[in-house]
C-alpha cells in the first residue's frame, strides 16, 4: 500500500525538491540521493521520504525504473520555467462576450437612509417562512437512496403542481411535459434567446422595456426594433417582421399598460403570419388589485407563445425559480438547453415548491402578499397625492408593484439631479430613462420608476415626505 | 373603489359576452345592455355585472364614454378569430439549436436490480444531513429585511469560505473577486464555451473525454480538435493552435491518468504562445487515494487558466454548486454573462456552503467521504479480481469515484451485448465508447466506466459477481 503524504515534514520535502529542479540545483537526468540517504538527512523516516518520492512521481517531476534511484523527469527541460505569465494574457473573447461588454455598467445600488423605492424588491418580512422551512425540512427528511443528476425539464411532481396553478390561477391549459423550470425568469429569456434567434435577426421590444430581457437578445446577436407602447401596452399597428417579440401583455414593464384584446389578436395575426415566436413575460401577473387577472396570450395560442413565470415576485427573488410553457414542438430543444447549461436546477428548491404549491400554502400566500401590496399600494398613492398632487402624474398604479411617476416641472435630462436630491434626503429613486431604447424617442418629463412591495408603510410615507421636501427647498 | 369579479356568475358573464363577441352576436361598434337590464337579464345584482364590463374594458372587449352605455371595440375586426393556430407552427430555431439537436439522445437509464454501476451517483447516506439542515436552518434565520436580486459572482461570504478551502485544500492562491459561483460545473463549462469561443474556433478536446463538456463547447460553435490521452493524460506534443483547451489533469476523465509536469508546463506553454485559454475541470480532485492532491494547473499560471470546481462529487449533484476561478481580467466578462444567464445562484444553497466551509464541516465531511470511496473502491477491486481477474484489465483507479475495466477478449463492437446481458443479470453497466469522438480511433476491446461512489459494499460485490455468472454462463 503506498503511503499518504501528510501534512509538514513530507510537504516540505517535496516543496524542498521542486524548487531544487526549478532552480537548476536538479537537472533533468539528474539522480535523485536514495530515500535513505535523504530520511538521514532530514531526520525523518524512510516511509515519508518514499511517500514523497512517490508523490513527485505521480506529478511527473521524478521518473524511476525498478531497482535503481529516481532520477529528475528528461521531459523537464523543454519546457520554459514554471512561472506566472507576466504578458497579462490579453484574452480574446467571442462575439457574444463583446456584445455583452458594451453594455452600460449600471450603477451599484447605494444604501437609502430612509426608503429605497427599487423595483424588484419584496420586503423580508411577506417570506412565508413557516411554510417555506417546512416544506424544506420535509424535502430533507425525504433521502434517497442515490444522489444523481435529475431531468432537466424539472422535478415531475413540481411540473404537476405547476401545471394545476397555472390552470387555476391563468386559465392556462398546459402539460406538465410543456413545463421547464428554470433559474428565474432570467434563464427562461436567456434560453429564448440562444434557441431562437441568430445573430442578426429581429426581435421586437416594448420601449421602454424590461432591460435584462433586451440585453439576453442582444447578447444573443439579435437586433433591436424598438416598438412604443401606450395605456394598451404595444402598439401592434404596422410591425415589421421579426423572429422574436418580447411583451408582458399583462402589465407592461414598465408603464403597466394592459394589451388590449384587440391588440393581443393582431400580436398573435402578425406572429402566426410572420412565423414568429411570442415571448410573453407574465413576471407580476398574480398582482392585480382592481380587477381580476387577465387570461395570459399564451391561452390564444399556445403553438406561438412561450410564456415565462417566477416566483421571484411571490415568494423571493434569491430563491431563482421560474418556468417556462413552451409549445409541444420546442420541447426537446428546451431541454436540451437547460442540461447543457446548468443540467437542472436544484432540487431543494424545487421540491419546496412542489409542497406549498400541492398543499395550499403558496396560493394562501400569495393571496397575503397580494393584500400586502394593494394596501402598500394605496399607502404610496395617497403619500403622492398628499405631498407632490399636483405636480406629478402617476402612471400604470392599477397592477404590479411598482408604478411610474413623471414630474411635470422637470424635464427629462434633469432625472440625475432630482435622484441625487432625493438620495440625499434619504429616498432611493430610479429613472425610468435607463429602460427606453438610447435612439427611440421618449416622453419630455423627467420620471422615476418607483416599487413599493419592499417597504413598509411608514417607509413609503417617510419617503415621499422627504423628497416632497427635498424637492420643494430646492 | 372597482369591484373585483369573483369566481362564479362574474366570470360566467365574461365568458358568456366574450362568445357573443366571438361569433359575431355582438359586432364591433354594438351597444351591450346597461348594467340595470343586464342584471335583471341575468338575475344577479348590478354591482356583478359592472365588474364584469369593467374586466371586460380593461381586456379591451369593450370600450366606454362617460354616461353612454358600453360598446363593444371597433378594433376587434381587424383581427382573425382567436384560436389556435393549426398550422403546427413551425418554429424557426437558432443555429446553437440546429447544433444542439444534432447531439445523440442518450437513452435514458433503466434500473439495475442489484448495482448501477452508473458514473457520477453519490450514496444518499453519505450526504452530511445533520451539518447540512443546521447550515439551512441557519441559513434562514438570518432573515434579511429587504428580499432582493444578489451579486452575479456570488454571496461574498462564500467567495471568502472559498478562496480559504482552495488554498488549504488545493494550494490555489486567488482572491475573492476571481472567484464565480455557478449552478455546478456545467454551468461554468457553458459560461467558458459562450464567453470564449466563436462559431468556427478550434477547441482541444481529451480523447476520451467529458462529453458534457464537449457539447457545451460544440453547442457554441467551436470545432473539436480531438488530442488522444494516455496514463500522463493529455499527449502535448504538437499540439495545434485553438483558442481553448478543456482538460482534466488531476484525473483525466475517464481514463485517470494524472498529467505530469511536464506535459503541464508544455500546455502551458502552447496556451501562452498560441494565447489559448486553458479550463482546467478539477471534478473529483478531492479524491486522491494513495498520493496526495497535485497541485491544478492554475497554481502554475493564473493568468491563462479558469479553474472549475464542484460539490457535485463532494455533497450532491442535485445541489448544483459549483465555481470558477478566472483570470482577473475576465472576471467582468463571466460576472456580467452570469447576471444576464441567471442573475445568480440560490442564496439558500450559497450561505448554507459558506457555513459549512467556514465551520470546519466540510473539510471533516470531505475526509469522511474520502475515506468511504476509497474503501468501495477496495471492495470494487478486490471483486473484480476476485470474478474477472485474468479477463479484464481496470485503469484509472488510484484516483477518483470511477475506474475503466477493459475485457480482453469483447471487441469494442460487443459492448452492447454485454451491457445488455449484464442488465438482465441485474448490473448497470455504462460503455466508455460514447466518451470517445466517434471519428478518433479508439481501443479495439469493449470498456466500461464503473462509477462506485453510489453504492453500498454489499451491492458492489453482488454486481460484479451478477456480471461474471452472466458472462461466464454466455
Amino acid at each position: 500500500m503506498v503511503q499518504f503524504v501528510k501534512d509538514g515534514i513530507g510537504s516540505s520535502i517535496i516543496a524542498a525538491i521542486k524548487a531544487q529542479i526549478h532552480d537548476g540545483h536538479y537537472k533533468p537526468g539528474d539522480r535523485l540521493p536514495s530515500t535513505r540517504a535523504f530520511a538521514a538527512e532530514w531526520g525523518t523516516s524512510r516511509t515519508t521520504v518514499t511517500a514523497a518520492y512517490n508523490q513527485l512521481i505521480a506529478e511527473g517531476y521524478l521518473i524511476t525504473k525498478p531497482g535503481a534511484r529516481a532520477i529528475v523527469s528528461t521531459g523537464l527541460q523543454r519546457a520554459e520555467p514554471a512561472s506566472p505569465s507576466n504578458d497579462r494574457a490579453s484574452h480574446r473573447l467571442s462575439a457574444f462576450a463583446s456584445r455583452l461588454l458594451k453594455f452600460p455598467i449600471l450603477p451599484a445600488g447605494q444604501a437609502a437612509r430612509i426608503a429605497d423605492f427599487r423595483y424588484g424588491d419584496l420586503s423580508g418580512m411577506d417570506f412565508p417562512m413557516l411554510a417555506w422551512k417546512r416544506a424544506l425540512n420535509k424535502a430533507q427528511l425525504r433521502r434517497t437512496p442515490r444522489l444523481r443528476y435529475g431531468d432537466p425539464q424539472g422535478l415531475a411532481s413540481l411540473r404537476v403542481a405547476l401545471q394545476g396553478y397555472l390552470w387555476r390561477s391563468r386559465g392556462i391549459n398546459c402539460t406538465p411535459e410543456q413545463i421547464i423550470v428554470v433559474n428565474g425568469s432570467q434563464q427562461g429569456l436567456d434560453l429564448c434567446a440562444r434557441l431562437l434567434l441568430d445573430p442578426g435577426d429581429f426581435f421586437l421590444m416594448e420601449n421602454p422595456g424590461y432591460l435584462l430581457a433586451r440585453q439576453a437578445f442582444v447578447a444573443s446577436g439579435g437586433i433591436e426594433i424598438s416598438v412604443p407602447v401606450d395605456q394598451e401596452g404595444l402598439r401592434t399597428d404596422d410591425l415589421p417582421a421579426a423572429r422574436l417579440a418580447y411583451v408582458t401583455p399583462s402589465h407592461q414593464f414598465p408603464l403597466g399598460g394592459v394589451l388590449s384584446a384587440t391588440r393581443r389578436r393582431a400580436l398573435l395575426a402578425w406572429a402566426k403570419q410572420t412565423g414568429a415566436c411570442i415571448v410573453e413575460d407574465d413576471y407580476d401577473g398574480e398582482y392585480r388589485h382592481d380587477i381580476a387577472p387577465i387570461p395570459p396570450l399564451q391561452t390564444l395560442d399556445p403553438a406561438r407563445v412561450i410564456y415565462v413565470g417566477t416566483c421571484s415576485k411571490t415568494l423571493s427573488p434569491t430563491l431563482r425559480l421560474g418556468y417556462l410553457v413552451v409549445p409541444t414542438p420546442l420541447r426537446r430543444a428546451f431541454t436540451d438547453a437547460k442540461r447543457l447549461t446548468d443540467r437542472h436546477t436544484p432540487h431543494l428548491e424545487q421540491e419546496a415548491l412542489a409542497d406549498v404549491l400541492a398543499n395550499g400554502a403558496y396560493d394562501r400566500h400569495v393571496r397575503r402578499v397580494r393584500r400586502r401590496n394593494a394596501e402598500r399600494r394605496e399607502v404610496l398613492l395617497k403619500s403622492l397625492a398628499d405631498h407632490l398632487g399636483p405636480s406629478i402624474v402617476t402612471e400604470g398604479a392599477g397592477t404590479g408593484l411598482h408604478l411610474v411617476i413623471w414630474f411635470k416641472n422637470f424635464a427629462a435630462d434633469r432625472e440625475g439631479e432630482i435622484q441625487a436630491l432625493s438620495h440625499a434626503a434619504g429616498t432611493g429613486l430610479h429613472p425610468v430613462s435607463t429602460l427606453y431604447h438610447p435612439s427611440a424617442p421618449r416622453p419630455a418629463q423627467a420620471g422615476f420608476i418607483m416599487g413599493y412591495a419592499g417597504l413598509s408603510h411608514d417607509a413609503i410615507m417617510r419617503g415621499i415626505g422627504a423628497l416632497a421636501t427635498a424637492i420643494a427647498a430646492r
